[in-house]
């Protein structure tokens, strides 16, 4: 496994690789990898030669007074978990590397990034997207894997992608959950053992609100109702949202007819939660 | 040649072309060429061995009361134009293979895009890097060649490429100016020959400030004055701006110690025209 840490010696090795006639799939994320990640990678595995994974906690998803300085970081143990996964590339650039002195052009998408998360974080997806744009042209990978717990994310890449006509596939995996059903995130650590506790009450919320869903109710007042009341007891320390969209075009939705997708954002202690699930008659995405 | 009009088939076309090892220069355009769009065929030529003119009047770069609506078109003399010139491929889309219903991303530049025609024009620079992101994700040129006639649009693309680190070089080329010294523009149809000839001025005002600075004047305020007199006396309509910039940063230059870009845009009658010229002590772009 090769470690790369600059724009042109990663370029050159997947010039490589595309002459070669090996097709790559490239995992962004920001490092202190679980399995959530590690489920990413083994999905890029299924779908091509070559699995990159960029480690690079990227400063311009984070607003004034968010985690970016106490962003948890373990770039060794990172290197050790791709290495066990048979990673074939790790690309860990510094910000000098990434951010030019004065970078002034940013990718933007005007409507589905102003909801959920984006209410309370203005600048984080102008972020998201100006790196996962840059990493895509670095790379020019054939496909690249995000994970559906961060959903508006995802579906704000699939957005960029189509809009700008990017020559990447998007894949969406499923979120994973700790054995208690806490979904995985690297944020997880910043919660007291007391905290995670009260945490479970969102993945019971939303897999409460899925059987509602699934025995007849689609109103999504009610449903939402449902999903603040089991929260609520749990005492959080800010529900910032509870929301059904439309999964495609991200609007609210009234009456449920097609899959709609049930998000929340909720703190506990200083710790942001964010978890999701698709509301469908099926069997849905997770 | 070739005339593509959908993403789908031109792409293929491109892909064969990248797999055969043939390198691709584009030339973007907004059709009704003139020598000037002629000039950066041929300068594409020189460099790549396929080359491809797309000829798209980009909506999206076109404030509300501009001049979308008459912007002069006439494709089948463009085609004819591009099939003298040798070009290997044309991409004449219309709008709704472009801008999907819905489209919401767009890529925007947030310093060098506010000053000049960003003042007046401010949704402009972002309709340009927006189709330009865009025509490069769909071709996928090695290079692309613009005319520096357009000195902001050009400077605010090397800065996307730098920036996003789009994998294209991007290839300047000089002005191309008419007989009696008017910069070749597609909006020179507009002019009546009145019109046309109180418009000279500008390029005299250019080369006289750039014979005064290669006399020796580095005061910015004389030089802005001297270009000002000769053009205040051309009766224009509309003096929109004469300014003097640093040639990369696109910064307020006082007193001119490297390279700088005099730029000026001014309207007659309805016609707004831009021009520039770079002052350096050497043979300059022109």
């Amino acid at each position: 496994m090769n470690i790369f840490k600059s724009v042109d010696s990663i370029r050159s090795s997947c010039l490589a690789c595309r002459q070669n006639g090996r097709t790559i799939a490239l995992v962004p994320t920001m490092g202190y990898l679980h399995s959530g990640h590690l489920s990413l990678i083994e999905m890029a595995r299924k779908v091509a030669d070559i699995v990159i994974v960029s480690i690079y906690v990227n400063p311009a998803q984070f607003g004034p007074g968010e985690d970016l300085s106490r962003y948890p970081r373990d770039p060794e143990r990172d290197i050790e978990l791709c290495r066990n996964s048979a990673v074939d590339m790790v690309f860990m650039p510094d910000d000098a590397e990434i951010y030019l002195s004065g970078h002034s052009v940013f990718v933007n998408e005007d409507v589905m990034s102003k909801v959920l998360c984006g209410r309370t974080r203005p600048v984080h997806f102008k972020g998201v997207l100006t790196i996962v744009a840059k990493l895509f042209n670095i790379i020019q990978p054939d496909f690249a894997v995000f994970g559906q717990k961060d959903a508006q994310q995802a579906r704000l890449i699939q957005k960029m992608v189509a809009d700008l006509n990017i020559p990447v596939s998007i894949i969406l995996a499923p979120i994973v959950r700790d054995v208690d059903g806490l979904a995985l995130s690297s944020r997880n650590v910043y919660l007291s053992a007391e905290e995670r506790e009260r945490a479970l009450a969102i993945h019971r919320a939303l897999f409460s609100a899925l059987a509602l869903y699934r025995s007849g109710e689609r109103d999504t007042g009610k449903l939402k109702n449902h999903v603040l009341n089991i929260i609520e007891h749990s005492q959080p320390n800010l529900i910032d949202y509870i929301e059904i969209l439309d999964n495609e075009r991200f609007v609210d939705v009234k009456t449920i007819t097609s899959t709609a997708l049930l998000a929340v954002a909720v703190k506990y202690g200083k710790t942001r939660l964010i978890d999701n699930i698709s509301l469908s008659p099926a069997e849905g995405m997770e």
